[in-house]
Parts: structure tokens; C-alpha cells; sequence
């Protein structure tokens, strides 16, 4: 580690921090007051200039990619050795935060700027890549450019309209001398990628909760999502006896709270959530004949998300009958779960734990990420960064310079690790 | 009880369906396809020509009131005697039922004309009234014209328009030769009212549920209304642990199922609903961080409502401590129970055992009636009759000609023992 410890003094977290700061506001925003970095806007160009700045005075070559994302080289010991590929995205959700997607493309070249300045390489490449699309920021899709690189066929309609109606994504990719029929040129040969490596703020509160600045992936959540329609009977309010009532939002209550106690009770990174729930009549003066609510699971393993949701479905039926309603459900989205790959994971935990001295919290993504598509491309480690709150997706997002600082020196003790391991 | 077993063989239960049939199309209808009869609109005026005509036939001098209700009376044995009044309301909801308010006056009209056909008088007078707002059918009102007859200040606003915006009270009162400024003058003397009784549909599944024909109202309900804010905290639903989340909606199915089961545990015709509830920001991605619901809650006396409530916001406080939430809770409507009177109740008790040989089932009206008003002026009774599936304010409203004639024969031996009882 001695490597590690020359640069303890180093203001690389703060300058990290510094950096997405400056790329916070125009013109790296197309938003006034806030930012708002769509693919493909004059943002996005504007952003990609100064991040290829950056990445050249790291000491990295740089080149767009055939779907628009920015990436950046630094040769290993010999030419055209496989890459061990750092990065995230650079898009942001509109009046979104400084830090979500950018701050992994930011420690990317930290890192590859930590060994460029120490004249350090490796029998691997390393690369920066910055994805262009993952929060669907401009074109109804999302993770499109990730999708590009992996090889994963998506197939995206290149006459779509972005959400201003303004562009297609062709127009949009001419823009950028691309060419949508073209996109595809961006896949990476299997043997040119040794592990894609993405940090990004947690976008929740447990590393907060637990007060550690940060936590290792072990696995981007399975997914399913459901809207459940229950029917009872509507009445007056006044006149409809308890004991005579189907009333479908004490049903609905039930469903909450079943939901709410299995998600409790399980492991794994286990979530379970009804986030919307609508009423009909939904009058005061009304006991409510219809409710629709959504019903959202999420867990580190396929295996973890099915279990929950067939216990909580059970729940549901439980009431129904007991009730009287009668209930209709519909599968509205199911993702796989994406296990990080676990020598890259056990070598991170080893990282996280040094740098920090304690254990790595090991935590499931509950949200996407660019990982999940690079996975079929080459073995995925993800390093979670402490965000005040756990809020993203908001102005309000934040990190500290020394959290930032701690998985920069992650990220480093990381890349040497893989030398040790790899050889 | 001779009296009465000479008309079992008459169709007056049917005639009374028949009528308030009749009722509900044009000319007595201002909506095309289905019942919807404001307080002084044309079918107004039409139904009250066609009633009169009725309450002529069966013996009955007619007039307007000051306030537009129509009044028919059969003199006593005396002139000028007191009088038992007998009626409900004339208006309807949009695309209403027909028997909802109608019935009540339909069948006063028939318990008139019983007497009046045997040439009986009392010692009381008859009159038949049917108010012409009981449900807020025009104005934003509701009892306008049960106020005014009890004489119980309300100080409607003339110039208060229409919810068509196409006439104001007083400008719909001078079509009927009516004067906004006089209406107090349909206020009647305490001494010349013995008792106001009310027939109506009973609105709830109760008769039903009990295979009973008739019941006797014992009070209309007292009821709150609240609305109840909770604030929690949003979060992503797939990055927000279980454990760390302040979720609004499963305070919210606290509070739900706390309303239910201390509501099934109630007596006294208790009833806690919450039939509206809205969630901020209601997707199916987002811990819910805000629900707004409402909770309703009845019983037949104030005191039985406040424990009921009480201990539902005791469970709810309970909730929001144990979850991290802040409540607000606003206080929205506020009204006492209104007793029926006891010794008229007994009498109607005693008149439904005899016409259906079972005992009466006593019932507390859950919904608002003209008694609720009278009972300020006279010594008041209610009669239930029981409705198809509970359903009111629907044009699936529906009683049969025998529940009706039930009906019919309870009011005419409610009188014969008022007449016993007031010697």
C-alpha cells in the first residue's frame, strides 16, 4: 500500500467533488438554475470537452464511441492489452443532482491520473468511459449507450422523438457526426474487457445509516413490478353497517402492511413497496368500492424477489377472500437479477476495507445501473459512495470530499489488487 | 286494529310505487334519460302540480309555502287543530332514484287518503309536506326548506346562484311567486305541530342483511369529519431499506384498519370510514412521503362518536410515534346526533311488530334527513323501509310494492295509536 499512502495527502476527493460541481451549471446544464444534462444536447457536448480535458491530462486518449459515449485510454506495459474499464454515465435526470453518474466518470480519471503521475502501468489498459444515456434523460429509453458497448441488442427506433419533440436520435447522433445505424460499432470485444468497475452514489441512506463512507455491491436487484386492482362494494358512509361492508381500501390496508412486513423480514436487499394507490369514488362520504395500487419487489437474488412476491400475493388473496373483493393483478415489469461478479467484489471488499479499517458494508443495488448491461459484456464490481440523505435524482444531492476521497483511494488499492491477482 | 285489515286487500304499497315511477321521468325529470329534479327547476313545479292533484284526490286542502314546499292538510275533528305532519322531500340528486325523499311524501299522501276514504278524523289534523331542498339539489345549501318550516336559522344568501350559474334563490323563488326575503314566513307555530314523522328508503344494506321489511329509526347519526395529513419521508423504492424508511401510506393502512376494527367494535349504529386518500407523490417507484385521507365517523349519539374517534386518533398518534411521521389533523364537519323522540319511536315500534309480527329492528340513520331539522320544531319519527342492495342516489334504486304497503300499514297504525296515546 505504500503506493497509496504518497498520495494520502492528495486533494483528489475534493478536486472530484470540485470537478462535478463546475459541471453542475452551463453550459454543462441546458437547464437555467438547475441541472439538466440530456444525450446529446449542447450540454452533453459541452461536457464531454471538458471531461476529454480532463482524461488527456490524466494522460489518457480520447475518443466518442460509434452511440456517443466519451472514453478515454491509458495503455498497460504493452499496446492494445484488454482494459480494466472505470466509468459511469454522464446524462442527468432533469434538475437532478451533481453527483449521480458523474462522480464515477470523475474518479475514473482520478484514478488513471493517480498512476499516470506516479509512471505506473499495468499488464492492463486502463479506460474511462463516460455512457452517454442511462437515465433516458432525452429519448424514451434508458441505458441505450451501455447497451451499445455490451452488445446487448435493443434495437432503439433511431426515428424516435426525444422528450422535447424536437429530435429524433438520429438527428441527434448526426449532430455528433454519428450515425444510428451505426451505434452497434460501439460493442467491445469480450477479450478486450477484463471488468468494468463502476462507482456511484448509493442513492439511499443505509451507508449513511450504518456511518460508513463506503459500501461494496454484491448484486443489482431483481425486479418485479405489479398493479393490483381490488373490488369490493361502495356505500354511503353513513349507512352501510360495518359488518355489511366490502370496503376495498381496508383491503388495500391489509396488502400495505403485508407488504411492508415481508419486506422486513426478508434478507438480501429485499424491498417491497406500494408507492401508489388510487381510490374509487375516493369521496369521504364514500366507502370505497375499487382501489388500483402498484406493488414494487425488489432482492439481491431472483430466487429472494419471487419468494416475497408469492408470499405477499398470498397475503393479498388471504384478504380478498376474507373480505369479499375480488382482485385482478397484472406483471408489470420483471428484471433479473445482476450478480456482480464475486473475485472483482471479494477484491473490492478488500479495497473498501482497507482504505476505511472495518469490513465493508456489502449491499444490493436496489436501483439500475450501467453495470447490469456490462455484465454480459465482462465481470462488473460496483463501489457504493455515502449521499447525504440517500437522496438522488435532486439538487439536493451531496457527498463529502473525504468519502469522495475514500473511494478514490478504494479505487486505487482496487486496481492494484487486480495487478496482484491477475498476474 | 279492524281498521286496518279492511285495506289489506288494497294496492296501496303498489300505487305508491307506481307513482313515485311515474315521478321520475319528464315532465317530472329536467335530465333526459334519468331522475333529476332540483328544488324549483320545471319538473319541480311540474311534480308538485301532479302531488297536489294527488293530495286533493285524497281529501287534502293544498298550498305553496313561503319557501316553496308543498303542504297538503286534512282537518281534524276541529278546525284548526294541531297537526301529525307526514312527509319527506320532493328533490332529487342528478340522476337520482325515485324513491329517495319521494316515497315519503307518496306515502303520507296514501295514508291520508286511507282516512279520508273511511271518512275518519282525529283529533289532530293530517298534513302532508314535501320539502322542496333537501339535498342540495340547486343551491349549495341542503335542509334549506326544512329550516325555514322549523324555523331554525340557516340565513341562505339570495343572491347565492345556482350550480347551473343560471338563476340565484331569489330569482328562482320569484318564478314560483316567491320572495327570498319571506321565506321565513313558512316557519310553523310549535303549538300547531304534534309531530313530524318521516318514511324514506333506508339507504344501507342493513333491512337486507336482516330480512326485515321495516325498521324504526331511533336517531339520526352524530358525525365528524376529518382530514388527516401524514408526512413522512419519500425515498426511492428500490435504494430505500425497509428499515430506514418513514413510509406515509403504511401509516396510513395503520390507520385504515385502526378505523375499522374500532368501528366493527362499536354499537350504537357506529360507522368510521375513509373513503378518500391521496398519495404524494404516488408512484410506484417512490416511498410514499405524503398521504392525505379522510375519516368520517358516526354513531347514534355524540358520546358513542367521540370515544369512537378518540380512540381512532389515539391509534393513529400511536402510529405516527412508532413511525417517524407528523400528522395534521383538521376537524372538517362537526354535527350532534339528533335523538328521534322516544315516545313516538315506541309507538312506531309497536305499529311496524304489528303489521310484519316480528319485532322492529331499530336502526340509527347514518345519512342526514328533513327530521334532523323538524326535530328542533316537533317531537319527530322515522320509518325505514328497506331498499334493494342499499344502493341510493342511484337510478338503480329500487323497494318492492309489499315492503311498500308494509309501510303504508305501519304509518296508518302509527297513527290509530297516536290517537290512543294522545287522548
Amino acid at each position: 500500500m505504500v503506493i497509496l499512502m504518497d498520495r494520502l495527502d492528495t486533494p483528489s476527493g475534493q478536486r472530484a467533488v470540485a470537478r462535478c460541481t463546475e459541471l453542475g451549471r452551463a453550459p454543462y446544464s441546458d437547464m437555467e438554475g438547475g441541472l439538466f444534462r440530456p444525450y446529446l444536447g449542447p450540454s452533453y457536448r459541452a461536457t464531454c470537452e471538458r471531461l476529454a480535458q480532463w482524461m488527456e491530462q490524466a494522460g489518457m486518449a480520447t475518443r466518442m464511441d460509434a452511440a456517443g459515449n466519451l472514453v478515454g485510454r491509458y495503455e498497460g506495459l504493452v499496446p492494445d492489452a484488454p482494459a480494466v474499464l472505470l466509468g459511469s454515465h454522464i446524462d442527468s435526470v432533469r434538475d437532478g443532482g451533481f453527483y449521480d453518474g458523474m462522480l464515477g466518470v470523475i474518479l475514473g480519471i482520478e484514478t488513471v491520473a493517480h498512476f499516470a503521475h506516479a509512471g505506473k502501468r499495468f499488464p492492463f489498459a486502463l479506460e474511462v468511459i463516460g455512457f452517454g444515456d442511462e437515465e433516458g434523460s432525452r429519448f424514451p429509453t434508458g441505458m441505450l449507450t451501455s447497451h451499445a458497448v455490451a452488445g446487448v441488442p435493443q434495437d432503439p427506433d433511431p426515428a424516435m422523438a426525444d422528450w422535447a419533440g424536437e429530435a429524433t436520435l438520429a438527428s441527434a447522433l448526426a449532430e455528433f457526426g454519428l450515425d444510428a445505424g451505426h451505434m452497434h460499432r460501439a460493442a467491445r470485444r469480450r477479450d478486450g474487457i477484463l471488468a468494468y468497475v463502476e462507482a456511484h452514489i448509493e442513492q439511499g441512506p443505509a451507508l449513511e445509516a450504518a456511518d460508513r463512507a463506503l459500501g461494496v455491491v454484491s448484486a443489482i436487484a431483481a425486479q418485479q413490478r405489479y398493479r393490483i386492482t381490488l373490488r369490493g362494494m361502495a356505500g354511503h358512509a353513513g349507512t352501510v353497517a360495518m359488518a355489511l361492508r366490502r370496503d376495498a381500501l381496508a383491503g388495500a390496508a391489509d396488502i400495505i402492511l403485508a407488504a411492508e412486513r415481508i419486506g422486513r423480514a426478508g434478507t438480501d436487499g429485499l424491498v417491497a413497496t406500494v408507492g401508489s394507490l388510487d381510490v374509487v369514488p375516493g369521496a369521504a362520504n364514500v366507502v370505497p368500492g375499487e382501489v388500483v395500487l402498484s406493488l414494487d419487489v425488489r432482492a439481491g437474488s431472483n430466487a429472494g424477489r419471487d419468494q416475497a412476491v408469492a408470499d405477499i400475493l398470498q397475503a393479498a388473496r388471504h384478504t380478498c377472500a376474507q373480505r369479499g373483493l375480488e382482485m385482478d393483478i397484472t406483471l408489470q415489469q420483471d428484471l433479473d437479477a445482476t450478480p456482480c461478479d464475486g473475485r472483482l467484489t471479494e477484491l473490492m471488499e478488500q479495497a473498501v476495507g482497507s482504505v476505511t479499517g472495518a469490513p465493508a458494508p456489502v449491499l444490493v443495488s436496489g436501483a439500475g445501473h450501467d453495470a447490469m448491461i456490462m455484465a454480459h459484456l465482462a465481470p462488473v464490481s460496483m463501489l457504493f459512495i455515502r449521499c447525504a440523505g440517500g437522496i438522488s435524482h435532486n439538487p439536493a444531492e451531496s457527498v463529502t470530499p473525504a468519502d469522495t476521497d475514500a473511494a478514490f483511494r478504494a479505487l486505487i488499492t482496487f486496481i492494484g489488487l487486480l495487478e496482484r491477482h491477475s498476474g
